[in-house]
């Protein structure tokens, strides 16, 4: 697993599987709108309610970071 | 089914499998997540990319009608 993805799991579950109602699920999602929306959320443009919870996540984020996260939990 | 769910269903699949690794999928996603980003995009919260078509999508969404549609792919 990508070094990060426990992270992830914190709130997404280690199955990918949202932890409660307002957390997404990303097990099984399109790889590349897992990138696309990590993306948009280190830009900033992504705003409103628990968005700026993932700026701050995908801030530290590399772009190599970014595509093994969205391969690893797409592949869920 | 929702009536403006044809709409939905043309990018992300009558089965809420979207129709190209662009588009996310929908069926299963976490309701209460779908109902907070139809909600984001309609306040222009989301921006970037494929952000400006679902700002207009979304524009034109009532309350009810987000309601309507995040259980309707929540419950695929």
């Amino acid at each position: 697993a990508p070094a990060k993805a426990p992270i992830c799991a914190a709130c997404h579950g280690a199955d990918g599987i949202g932890t409660t109602a307002d957390y997404p699920n990303l097990a099984g999602q399109k790889e590349a709108y897992l990138v696309k929306a990590l993306e948009a959320y280190r830009a900033k443009q992504r705003s409103g309610g628990l968005a700026m919870v993932m700026q701050a996540q995908a801030a530290s984020l590399t772009n190599e970071e970014i595509a093994e996260l969205a391969a690893y939990f797409a592949a869920m």
